[in-house]
């Protein structure tokens, strides 16, 4: 397979209780990503079930496997519109734990689980984390890396990601409405930036919007380039601002050829210029 | 002595050409900072020789030891003012070589040296990088830690500066201005606020403004807070805008405090939630 040197991405803001209730809330808005030319589609963590898990009952009533009828229906959609689609679900595990895992299917088929290591909130309560690294998958959209809302605010990760090959890495998140920082671009989406830039490597984050709860959802759904540079979102800005925001599908095309370029100039480099054995 | 919970930090923005032609203008910018309030005071990198080094002959040129004129001058400046100052200088080493280097004085003296461990462009053949971690200095105005320009991109660099103990990171800059990226928000900028929110650590950044040696700098000066919110500056969005920064001194008052206290709501924190074992 020739590696692509771009790829379309989209990124699927829904709303947590309407994607609960109607399965074809994510059915549309694969389809609308699709037609807009995304061939990488990412949705929000735990992207059918939505909701907040604070104890470990309430994560297993709604866990299943990963050939359950979530992944099902994300197999079907990908192959329906010869795309990616990277989502969320509350994964049943073989000892009665439940993970935050997100998947990756390609045309048809599952080609990647992975569980989130950073837990967030409450969560850590309901949830049992992973203990493996983020995946790179080869896919027909680039070499894809994956990881889980406050996964990506972990520096080590997306080097970890980056040093796997990862030109893109599709994050379904659920980002919490909060009170602290700038509004306009609050510390999530300013460590997304930051993530994209220092190791040069596209970052596509699908959050949640609306209420569910009891929390609010930021609605910062965005899509930034190997500059740092906000391609498409945070998706609130269209609306009503942080908490007012809507479900929406954002697409843009990202450069792949450039992730995999670490250079910095004649003299520097991304990952070269790191100075590992300082660092213990 | 008691722990400070506050401290007024200033950021001091110089042309480096003019810093390099007239003593007084170092000592201008330590008064007017001082005189708005300012006990830790931060000069912008290679504070008074200015200017970009691409060969070693270049450097050792204006290369002179930490008990040189620099020093002399910043120590002079902290005990007349009160006030902690920190600044970059062109250090002389044992062998010939040169440091590019950034010095703490307090209350009239020196109390930590730190050779910049990461080199940025040309520069890479002008000076020989140091080897040691950020130090981190209890002062008067709370733990300073240091560190130079590009060093405050890798995040590793600031998170041995926190787990050092550093309420407030200054770090004396020339950051060259770029075509890539965000030209109000530049990636320079998003990555200091997103090494201050990350590790829950004030970040004061000195930047250089005007043209010197074929370079347009960027006038990016800056002081961060804990939650990764400008408290003051980029200092160009006062003036032309990047590029057309003219120099200033920027004040703000940082919570020492709250860099003490890396929890994350009840469930989370900065540092413990990091899952180091699978980093390597």
């Amino acid at each position: 397979m020739t590696e692509p040197d771009r790829a379309v991405v989209g990124v699927c803001q829904l709303d947590g209780v309407a994607a609960r209730q109607d399965p074809s809330v994510v059915r549309d808005a694969v389809a609308r990503a699709a037609a807009l030319g995304a061939r990488l589609i990412v949705l929000p963590e735990l992207t059918a079930c939505g909701g907040v898990f604070t104890r470990p009952e309430e994560a297993r009533a709604v866990a299943e496997p990963v050939d359950g009828p979530t992944v099902r229906l994300l197999s079907e959609l990908s192959a329906q519109h010869s795309c990616v689609v990277v989502a969320g679900l509350a994964e049943q595990g073989d000892r009665g734990q439940v993970h935050n895992t997100a998947v990756v299917v390609d045309s048809g088929s599952l080609v990647a689980t992975y569980r989130k290591a950073h837990l967030w909130g409450a969560e850590t309560n309901a949830f049992e984390p992973g203990g493996q690294p983020p995946p790179v998958v080869s896919t027909s959209a680039g070499r894809v890396g994956i990881m889980v809302c406050y996964d990506l605010e972990f520096p080590e990760w997306v080097r970890l990601a980056v040093e796997g090959g990862a030109e893109v890495i599709a994050v379904p998140a659920n980002w919490p409405l909060r009170d602290e920082g700038d509004p306009q671009r609050p510390f999530e989406v300013v460590k997304a930036q930051a993530a994209a830039v220092t190791y040069r490597v596209n970052v596509a984050v699908a959050d949640r919007c609306g209420a569910d709860a009891g929390v609010d959802w930021y609605g910062g759904s965005l899509v930034c380039d190997v500059d740092g540079t906000l391609l498409a979102g945070p998706a609130c800005a269209r609306d009503g601002g942080p908490g007012g925001a809507t479900p929406a599908v954002l697409v843009a095309e990202v450069d792949l050829a450039a992730a995999r370029d670490k250079r910095l100039g004649p003299f520097n480099d991304a990952l070269a210029d790191r100075r590992a054995e300082l660092y213990a």
